[in-house]
């Protein structure tokens, strides 16, 4: 279903009943709101004011709408600020964050969390049980504008406390974090500083110890609202729309003590920082790299265990990328359909009318500020006419490719690059999009969770093995690849005495990784073997006796198997990366279809749906009369869907 | 007439009477003295040391010498500082801005006003009725190195009341921002935070009101200073050198309080910073480009509504640029004789002799540390006798062409670009440039004043269009074109209800701005129609009934008109400024000149001189005989006169 | 001789003694051990833990290594700044500077100095006669991490201290700096601010003073650990560990207080902040550039007036780079090799074995960590039975050119560069580079040092000009060739009254400087003359009577003489320094050697040796038979070596 997000405080009142009208008129289901209200509900500790969100829950209800409350908490009002100003966040260089925008907490604040917990406590029990809530979101965008971090003294008292928890003696956190390296030892934990404003490098054991420690802290956050929502909303689900692309927090972890995932879609805004090539940038200026939403649509749906909403979708230019480009025409009604196809229960538009005013103005909605349809607004009509006519759609069904990922391999990369250009999101997109041009669907899969049912895994970076992942690999069915860098930690961020890929891997892979290179640009080692290609930015010395599939030029082992389990000793630049998926398809008894550049398929149960996002036309392989969406001939910025 | 500034202080006494008699037989007829001579003049509170300057300007006078004198308070002294440390500037982080350079006040500080008032009373007093002193200068280049805004205490409670004054009530402020967006509501005015520092992004109506606030305060400041010595010292001139190319407070409104405008002009040093092409900064590295002065004389010509100085004239190379030229023999005089054919009344060079110590060293002056003539002393030398056997120069008469300009259009893309690089310097310099390519004289005009004897008007770009704009716009004879992103704010910086161009524009253009599109490198639009050519950067789709001039290569129109009011909806590359510049000459019924790129020409009354930028010569459309100034085969980095 | 630098309180005690064997039998003789131990050595004021150290120096002691003890000063443990924070130095923006990795003092502290008293004399007692210790590192890279500077009260307190011992009185300083320039006059020295956080540019002088001051407290700080070794350990020698292509202390008088000196050789990770042009960064990026360490041993080979020792050499891939690549396979040989050449005593390598936990476990060792030796840990053993094989070295003999080089030219173009790709760094690189591309050794020399004995001497940039130095190249029997900005400042950094290159330089060359250039990228001017070629960067009009020896195409002078003594007027590219070397080579009558960009040659006494740095193999040009090392045609990434 489609929804919008809806901020009646924005808007006189005398509108909204119009505004309602028109959202059911559009094909709209769903309403987000109140997600930033916080200082028009309550304007002193308990005094509260819901005549307006009564009456703006009432306007919506009246026309059928179903409503997902956002808890206020993105916005503490000011009031909340003057009484505890060390709610506020402390930057890296101890300046105090200011008042004046969002996200203006540090989220393990004792004051934050008591005035959470009134706020929440009060919404939950005046709407929990009305019969048009649905659902509800907790916050917004945690970690959106560097705010999973904080640095002051709280922070500092916090991270101590998690650490005597987790190590009890000042001893065990010096062996475990090798402080004896520098004369880093300390003897208290109030003597431990936050890994931030130090002369040189960080030990990166602190660092990787802080960010989990953040992680855990929205946990606690996420739990502390969700508990009392669950307490006074009986039925309703409970979910955080994430930022896609993010890594500052365990997402998965979150997701299980969610009843469904979300995250905000907005495919051009991200494209000018994820890929680096220029022309893929300008390729994709206004449709978006093909698999920049897939990706994430996966992604979450991981997150959420099977269920997913896209909580904000992009209707069109918005205003915080460096430049902002209008969509193709289509585009919006072509990313909602990718989204519904990779299992999206709902498509939530961000948002309904475009806001004159503060720092979003530039932002487009399904309204234009005069309240015409934008484009984008037209376009999401025409999806939920679709979408009607097609009636409820299948379940998604498992994918035959699972790409492993772990949080705690972007926290290892993050922190210790090693090459300046190791960049695990785009090491994602690369490998996804191998296996998407081919026509093959992917899911992503938690490290530690079971991989049954997969044809072919592929782990493109998994620096730290855990019992349960290395379980799930000793057990899986489907050859199983190994991108470098597999096993080099351990949990503490040290090299295993082993050398990588660690004892684990070990146990599946006789093999030592005895020497890594980050490889500047203009570097690159040829592959030749059952593969060929190009490795690029990294590339390893390995020493094994297991079968070698693949060469560099060096005559040194690229590609190595022991049975199912194959080790990559590089980066695999797209020539490569288009191989080794045709290989592990080959393996798997799948085959590939050369789908172009711009085309894309996914299945949801026994649908197909294809995406143009090409300006040239592509021919679907069905017959015209077996389409559901589209036409045989599917044009530019189009949709096509047929039953297998 | 020329002159130069000079720096007693600087050195011995037994100089300043050979210094001031070369001045005389170089053609100098004006000094500007004392600008940074605080430390000198007051040792402590009240206790003045006069006998220097005394003498220094009794030795000018005797050669026959007219003097400018600066007041010093862009260097308050050491004492001042350590008696009220709050005087200094705080930056955004909040870091205090250390004694030990220039320009460390924040201009809003009372003890500075307070210390200010003390200084410039007693310099007033004493030197204001002076036979020759003929005018002053307030201050040294207000908001160099970014000091226009501070960020501390002072500073706050100063906005604090400005934005009381301007809104009363902290409601009306709420509504005009729009506070509501993300619960940002104030009760109190004291709650209002300074626009940095903040966790995202910031509310564009705060970064504007503090623009604005910031702006007033040097208003405020500039009479305080004005004010003393009118009273003190009747008949001469008040000014300011401002700095070309600078935004940063109105230079209109100032302009207001002054007899004359004056600006520093330094065409190699600011090459850098400005044009983006690097074929353009490589070309015209020891010229400067041929419309960087040009645009800025103009624009203080309008400044000082009509009268302008140039107080600093670059005289060789300098030290602060990135890398810092020499200029081609001849650009000395070049540069000079174009001020003045823009209409400047002194050409005043920086500095007379090089100082070889402490900041500036490396900054050439008409003399060389070791009192030679550097080569652009000589070139000042040669003007100087040009100008004396030319005799007195004409009136400035009006340009044909109207190029509109308010401070506030800097202010709006400044906050909000929307594309990484919509520079407004940009913009102006390639509309200005596009008519000066075709020989045609431009006039700046403030938006609002009265557009009566222009034959074609030029608005590149203006968000917010008051009402004496729009009076203006409604009632020009001429033809006028707007650029995209007019009247696309309010006041208080919102989109309009109407949508951009918004009501008043809306009343003279009936259309609507639907959306936008910033475009990144790599993208473009071509025009065609009865002007053709490229837009990059930015686009928008318009909805009207007016007629279409030109549509883009996707049918949507590009430039449209209503009578005489045309509006064109993308950023125009110089091939489509080429094609709109002729367009409206055309209609102007003015025919334009097919100037080489190295040319330019520039009439003063019924005088034209001609500007060679290049290294080829070009010849000159008069006989030999006709010219007063340069021969008919223009050399390279020449001028050349002739009356029209 | 061969070392390693080891940490036995990184592993388990019961390695030690293994480790100590497998030193032996790789053929090392010396280990260098402590330099961060300070934790475990003093765990609170005068309380000490020696048994470790005792453990570890009897272990090593009993394979027969000798020992080089570092003071563990560069890593102050956490109890000292508990009882005394001001130790941590505060950053430019006034933020401390945490505990929690290393250098993190202040090297002006009080404080410090007397905790480094204690655990030095502590040290020195217990160690300092045993008989295995043959010498001292006194703490460890100073200047590491932008650690030379600090910014607190007690670095203001002291710079005014050494300020008033300088200068006397405020009003000297004032003069000295040209306070009187923007009125920043002090009238105590307790007004004087450190030369960071100013509104806009600084005075020059002040920062050279502020370098020299802080210059000096490292000498301080060096003096006091070097008395009391010396006072308790007699007949060992003292260094310090530098780092190479560092400037920001005075290394030459450093050295003078030392026996030898050493540094710390990392030829591939300073590849990428060195070079600039990207393909040199690849075509060198696994060889680093050939000149790029060779550079260097000269200099330390001055620094140490003829003794040195490289006392971190690379071992294989490091952690700190932008990228870190794996050394072609015989790199690690070669450059040990190169540096023993080129005269060091001892080639120690960083570090025995990769440590697997805290910041550095992606730097390589001799053993992996694993503990099987690495490639880096094989190459070094196999020149250990090399120099085994080839008896004792011989002394180093003085080189045929002299590069005269003095830290303040270093400092007077960190502080005006003019142009903003004046790097002093690449200045050196190329013009050593133009001599040892034509097979030429080069000696770095002191500037003040005696010239006697030199057939050439270059002189690429020296702003400030000694009387030492001034005599030195006035009795210079060889040519002697001054490069731009020679004698530009005086030592209170301000153009001499006579114009550069000042009254001294005057006096060998009448000639003055009239206008100087920076110039951008895209601009260059060709010098023809008895040398051909490009200047780029820099160029200057001089006036003189001199004869002129080759002129820009403007016809100004580029390169003249007067006798011996000449001077160039731009900063000279590749093919002019080409030229410039072969001019000068010619006047001493030595005869170039063509060689290939990939090899270099390098006596030592009696001995040849030549350095194959690319993948193409070279035919050395002498017989089989007189090969000491290597083969006639000498292999890619090889050694040879003859007697002469």
């Amino acid at each position: 279903m489609l929804g919008a997000c809806y901020y009646p405080e924005h808007w006189p009142e005398d509108v909204w009943a119009t505004d309602a009208r028109r959202m059911r008129e559009a094909g709209l289901k769903v309403i987000r709101i109140a997600e930033f209200g916080w200082a028009r509900m309550e304007t002193a500790p308990g005094i509260f004011h819901w005549d307006w969100l009564d009456k703006a829950i009432e306007t919506l209800a009246a026309e059928g709408l179903e409503i997902v409350l956002g808890t206020p908490t993105a916005a503490p009002p000011r009031w909340l600020i003057d009484l505890h100003p060390e709610i506020l966040p402390v930057d890296r260089d101890g300046n105090v964050r200011k008042f004046g925008s969002r996200r203006h907490y540090t989220v393990v604040s004792p004051k934050l969390h008591e005035a959470t917990r009134r706020i929440v406590t009060a919404m939950a029990e005046r709407y929990g049980a009305h019969p048009s809530v649905i659902g509800w979101q907790v916050d917004n965008e945690f970690g959106c504008d560097d705010t999973v971090f904080a640095w002051g003294d709280v922070d500092r008292a916090h991270f101590q406390s998690w650490l005597k928890a987790k190590y009890g003696t000042p001893e065990e956190l010096n062996r475990a974090w090798g402080n004896e390296f520098w004369s880093m030892q300390v003897t208290r934990f109030e003597e431990v500083e936050l890994p931030a404003g130090q002369v040189c490098a960080i030990n990166r054991a602190t660092q990787i110890d802080y960010m989990r420690c953040r992680s855990d802290a929205f946990m606690d956050y996420f739990k502390l609202q969700a508990d009392i929502i669950r307490a006074h909303s009986p039925g309703r689900f409970v979910t955080h729309n994430a930022m896609g692309y993010s890594h500052t927090f365990d997402h998965f972890e979150m997701g299980r003590m969610m009843d469904l995932a979300s995250w905000d879609s907005y495919p051009l805004g991200r494209m000018e920082s994820l890929l680096v090539s220029e022309e893929e940038r300008i390729r994709w200026a206004r449709t978006g790299h093909p698999d920049i939403s897939g990706l994430q649509h996966d992604h979450y749906r991981a997150v959420g265990q099977g269920r997913f909403w896209i909580m904000e979708q992009q209707p069109g230019p918005v205003n915080w990328a460096k430049w902002n480009a209008i969509p193709e025409a289509g585009m919006i009604r072509l990313w909602t359909w990718e989204a519904l196809a990779h299992g999206a229960e709902a498509v939530v538009y961000f948002r309904w009318r475009q806001c004159p005013f503060a720092q979003e103005q530039m932002h487009s909605g399904l309204l234009r500020p005069d309240s015409e349809m934008s484009p984008g607004g037209r376009e999401a009509a025409i999806v939920a006419g679709e979408l009607d006519a097609l009636g409820s759609l299948p379940e998604t069904t498992k994918a035959p490719v699972a790409l492993v990922f772990d949080y705690s391999a972007a926290w290892v990369l993050q922190f210790e690059p090693q090459g300046h250009d190791y960049d695990i999101r785009m090491l994602l997109i690369r490998w996804y999009e191998a296996f998407r041009k081919l026509g093959v669907d992917v899911d992503i899969v938690p490290a530690g969770q079971s991989l049954d049912g997969y044809k072919a895994v592929i782990v493109p970076v998994l620096p730290i093995v855990s019992e349960a992942a290395h379980a799930a690999f000793a057990t899986a069915a489907a050859p199983v690849l190994f991108g470098p860098r597999a096993g080099s930690k351990t949990g503490n961020f040290a090299i295993p005495d082993s050398l990588p890929p660690g004892p684990l891997l070990q146990g599946l892979m006789p093999l030592k990784v005895a020497e890594v290179e980050s490889m500047r640009p203009g570097l690159e080692e040829k592959v030749t073997g059952v593969v060929q290609g190009t490795v690029r930015r990294w590339r390893e010395n390995i020493e094994t006796d297991m079968q070698v599939l693949a060469r560099f030029s060096t005559g040194a082992p690229a590609l190595v198997a022991n049975g199912s389990h194959h080790y990559l000793a590089g980066w695999p630049e797209p020539d490569l990366l288009e191989d080794l998926a045709r290989m592990l398809l080959a393996k798997a008894g799948i085959s590939p279809l050369d789908l172009p550049e711009h085309v894309r398929l996914r299945r949801r149960g026994n649908l197909v749906f294809a995406f143009n996002y090409g300006p040239q036309s592509w021919t679907v392989p069905v017959s015209e009369d077996a389409l559901l969406l589209g036409t045989r001939e599917l044009a530019a910025y189009d949709v096509a869907c047929w039953r297998e």
